[in-house]
């Protein structure tokens, strides 16, 4: 139960680096790993890396990134991330995106081993939850799941609006919410009254990279709001879709950016690699 | 362009039959070879089958059914499956649904060649979906996506409202009208106020089996309304989600049932099987 407005992602992953910890250290002589591979040296992506590592190894996970250069050929690409796929001794497998626009990413989805794909980049992943069947979720999307329950939010029959579909959150988000019992609109770049649409919400989800897009004529008095964005403003801070300041005194709930979903969102990567490593241990 | 509210399938298949026959006509020596597979004797599935039959056959693609027990076995449906599959003359295998109970289609979904799989059931098809890439949509859904474009609706930032969320047809038909650039409702069993959803459409489809579901409460004047179910009445006539009746003076168009969307989806199964014809006459 959040006890303030502020939903603050670390309550959320006391529970989860817990829970993380007992399942380890069941397993005595061996450790997690989680691979990240990335190309080039963009900030965001330097950033997110250096997180993982700091954020998973003190809860036992070995994580062993792999940088490689921005000049990097397909054919290269490709074979250094076979070879990752293919260690028995490599739990999980974390692409940081986006990659660079000439190396094409057919291989990795078409080939790389479910069990592994802690970011649910494969097609194999994708189609489970089509399916609805076992498999990984993307890590931000679970992680606003994790959210929703702490919250205690009842999905049956409440009015959701996701603004932004991007085919990594918003499009299996949506799935989900739906799948819970929730009447889902999905708004994007051509709604053309978006603030009436968002103000239809009880829950309202945003991701669409847009400074400050949802103001409080957004909002209806009373609603949840979870934003998703993760975004540099002017003075290069982290910041949110969400403003804040004017949505904070109308709203039930807000998760706050940083230190909401993206706070989240690496523990439940953290519960993938584990997963993915008893998965593993049991078939061998 | 319809020349009168009512949407007879009829008059979309009738370019879509003269430009399948065109495609085939090059191919001298061979022709498209279909596979249906039925297990058991259900009316509606042999009343497709007998459907795709006759409709097929005269455009010159080969329809072979394959009907096998209620009580086969797993072993022996994944058998006959994969000879179907394997078979380099067959081009598209179209398997009859639902299938018993304790038949699963794990096997046939992960293996099953995405070129032949002109129904959209594998894992790949559907992964192709979410990804946006090319592979076949499902037959319904294409045949949705031609009476829209058939009527020049113009998709970028209209309401849709959907109702129902089957994997079939709600999931993949939602993906694609958001893709379309459409503010998209999906509305379910557990929406709240259905009327009220409803009736904010621009464009209503619904997919729910429900009979007489959409009355006049359900629509605002001069909407489209498609209906894709699929039902049978108190009388066995086939009808569909919407009451007709009560519907039609108030619409700008209505597909009706029978001889909507349904009369458009075998048409769609049919370019589907020649496309996989075509792809697989390329390779050899």
């Amino acid at each position: 139960m959040a006890t303030s407005k502020i939903v603050k992602g670390t309550d959320i992953t006391l529970s989860i680096k817990k829970d993380i910890q007992d399942r380890i250290v069941r397993f005595k002589n061996t450790r997690p790993k989680l691979v990240t591979i990335r190309i080039g040296e963009s900030p965001s992506e330097v950033s997110y890396e250096t997180s993982i590592l700091k954020k998973l190894t003190p809860l036992g996970i070995e994580c062993n990134p792999i940088v490689l250069d921005q000049k990097i050929t397909q054919q290269k690409f490709d074979t250094i991330f076979d070879k990752v796929n293919n260690d028995s001794s490599v739990n999980g497998i974390l692409l940081l995106k986006p990659v660079p626009k000439k190396i094409s990413l057919e291989h990795v989805n078409k080939t790389i081993n479910p069990i592994k794909d802690v970011d649910c980049i494969g097609l194999t992943n994708i189609a489970y939850i089509y399916q609805k069947e076992k498999g990984f979720l993307p890590c931000t999307v679970e992680a606003v799941q994790k959210i929703i329950r702490y919250l205690d939010i009842n999905q049956k029959g409440i009015e959701i609006v996701i603004v932004g579909f991007s085919q990594v959150i918003g499009l299996p988000l949506t799935l989900l919410m739906i799948d819970n019992g929730s009447t889902v609109t999905v708004c994007h770049e051509y709604t053309k009254d978006l603030k009436k649409e968002c103000k239809r919400a009880d829950l309202l989800i945003s991701a669409t990279g847009v400074v400050n897009l949802i103001g409080k004529e957004y909002v209806k008095e009373g609603a949840i709001v979870i934003d998703v964005g993760v975004n540099n403003d002017t003075n290069q801070h982290i910041t949110g879709d969400v403003n804040s300041k004017e949505v904070l005194p109308l709203v039930k709930y807000l998760t706050p950016v940083p230190g909401g979903v993206g706070a989240v969102t690496t523990y439940v990567l953290a519960e993938h690699v584990v997963t993915a490593f008893q998965k593993m241990s049991f078939q061998n």
